[in-house]
């Protein structure tokens, strides 16, 4: 049996659509939650999509998302503005604060809009494409849970702080979206699913060793013992350690920092989020022609792109091409969801009295999932 | 033998202020270069220090760096510029630069000035510094002479391309100061002289395949015939090469692309250097009280510092400290310059007509030095 079933766009939409109300939500913010969730779907991004719901319905539950939370402006500038999102779901929060970001650079040229008190708002990279869209440069970043140890530390202080930047080029748009870890805490999840040794230099163990063992960094992590995952660049200086960890205190001083809000290591304690953002929007038209500069980008991704090949190598790759690919496949051919998730959204369509058949198929019912968390 | 002759900082800024007019620079331009060439040495960058001189010195002979050039405002709005360098020094041009980006964000509260037809500027994080010692958050970029091999490429065409940043904190500036590069040309230098191997995942050589030998690859990259250094995270996406592939493409944004000056592939060929630099520059009032959020970071900078070590390890770094400590130790104790760099700043001076001996000492005069390029 195959570890996944196959769904269009469209049904994995009116799910959401239809489950996301029934949290508590109004329709335009179910649109703006679904609208994320699926975009990393799209985009091959599985870690952020439907496999997510779950989490935030239990999220909502112990507390940690405030379903009723209007986001508020607390402090204001032509250039930038302040947020405090008291404790609603990141994507609501962050969709406002684009938003707004992208308003401001359209008057002023340029904005910055940081946000604090927030919740985990799906993959960065979401934000940045709404600048993109507008024919605009866009910058998200977002501090979560500690999860980065600092060089030399053994402690993880930083979270997988992604830096998530987009450009408008033709035929497709620069878009680059990754944490500032060597490697997700997903990825270690994978390779102790497959009991395969982790690489040297992408995480440590609690005496601050490097360590291959998934399922005993994975251990150490959720016990907060100590341990976790290295920044990119590895163990030492010599591979470049420090510059990872450099760019996730990028992150964390335009989101925590310039917010007033919460710094990572103190994220997600307590019974509350405190999750901060951080949007730069600039309109290219600040530094002249913004199509001439558009043809300029363009032209040196296509270069890239087609400059010699390592031996074995038959493409490079500009950042955003495997997402727009991943995107027209999935529109096309559907979206293979995780038979697990698959079980998980069965067993909310239930806890929430949707008809299982109509919203996953008939197949979706005979799935043996992990026992549900809505008994 | 020692390897390095000790001078006081002032001794070497008394050589460079009077060098530099007599490269036929005035007093002011004297300054801003002699400044960024000593602050690299005082912060134990060396690469970039007066290690230096003679290349720079070369490149005006050779017509790279027109010494007349009056970098030039071309496009301005509130919040932004670009100057063309019109093929001036480097630091002059991002001093005018940087300088411009500061008077903008003291108005605007937020500024982007980026720079075409430049040359080298010396350490990226001079220019992030000029504004951190403002009370204001800087960014300096700049792209280089290709020597980045995209992922999966065989042929560099992403510059070293720097990321500096820096803002205000106690009891030390946040400072980093960094090349996209997984490790720079300097270092694999050094390991040829050393003749070390080189680590896996910092450089391949003209087929494309990862290469420890450090003369091959240097031999490549001088040859121009393909093989480079590896961007930050290595060979692979496994270790993350295509995260700092994409800074390396965040930094060519901000420089080349927002100038509509030459990409890092097109720039020190045919006579010209064409570089290109960003400057950004941020008020953090513009997010509220800057004593608090100085208090802020400064906090969390010293909980990282305090974090649990790894074992073996003594000391957390927070990005600035190393500077500031070599910057105390240099101005005690000296500065520590390689005997074939005052062979050089030697030969310069009796080129020049000044006195060696009053400048450089004694010991100047029976250094046995590479030949001289002025003999």
């Amino acid at each position: 049996m195959s570890n996944s079933l196959n769904y269009s766009y469209e049904q994995l939409k009116r799910f959401c659509m239809d489950a996301f109300p029934k949290f508590g939500y109004d329709k335009e913010s179910a649109e703006i939650i679904t609208d994320v969730l699926l975009l990393a779907d799209l985009y091959g991004i599985e870690s952020h999509g439907t496999q997510r719901l779950v989490r935030y319905y239990k999220d909502i539950v112990k507390g940690l998302i405030n379903v009723e939370a209007k986001p508020e402006i607390v402090f204001e500038t032509p250039v930038s503005a302040v947020i405090d999102g008291h404790d609603g779901i990141g994507q609501v929060i962050a969709h406002k604060a684009t938003k707004l970001a992208i308003e401001k650079a359209k008057k002023s040229g340029i904005a910055v809009v940081t946000v604090k008190n927030s919740t985990h708002y799906g993959i960065a990279g979401y934000y940045a494409k709404m600048a993109c869209d507008e024919g605009l440069i866009g910058i998200s970043v977002t501090n979560t849970t500690a999860i980065m140890v600092p060089t030399y530390g053994k402690k993880a202080m930083l979270g997988s702080n992604p830096f998530a930047i987009a450009c408008p080029a033709d035929p497709c748009d620069f878009f680059f979206d990754a944490s500032t870890t060597v490697v997700t805490r997903g990825k270690l999840e994978v390779y102790n699913k497959l009991d395969k040794p982790l690489h040297d230099g992408w995480a440590i163990d609690d005496t601050g060793k490097g360590s291959t063992d998934a399922a005993k960094v994975l251990g150490c992590i959720s016990a907060a013992t100590g341990g976790g995952i290295l920044p990119l660049g590895g163990i030492s200086e010599d591979s470049g350690s420090h510059k990872g960890y450099g760019y996730a205190m990028f992150v964390e001083l335009f989101s925590s920092i310039l917010s007033g809000g919460l710094t990572s290591d103190m994220t997600n304690k307590g019974g509350k989020g405190g999750i901060c953002h951080g949007f730069i929007v600039i309109d290219p038209k600040i530094f002249g022609d913004p199509a001439a500069i558009k043809a300029h980008l363009s032209e040196f991704l296509n270069k890239l792109r087609n400059s010699p090949k390592a031996e074995g190598q038959t493409r490079i790759y500009t950042h955003g091409e495997k997402e727009k690919e991943a995107y027209a496949d999935r529109m096309k051919n559907g979206i293979n969801v995780n038979v697990n998730t698959v079980a998980e959204m069965r067993d909310l369509a239930e806890y929430l009295k949707m008809d299982v058949v109509d919203y996953l198929g008939e197949e979706a019912t005979k799935i043996k999932g992990k026992k549900s968390i809505y008994g």
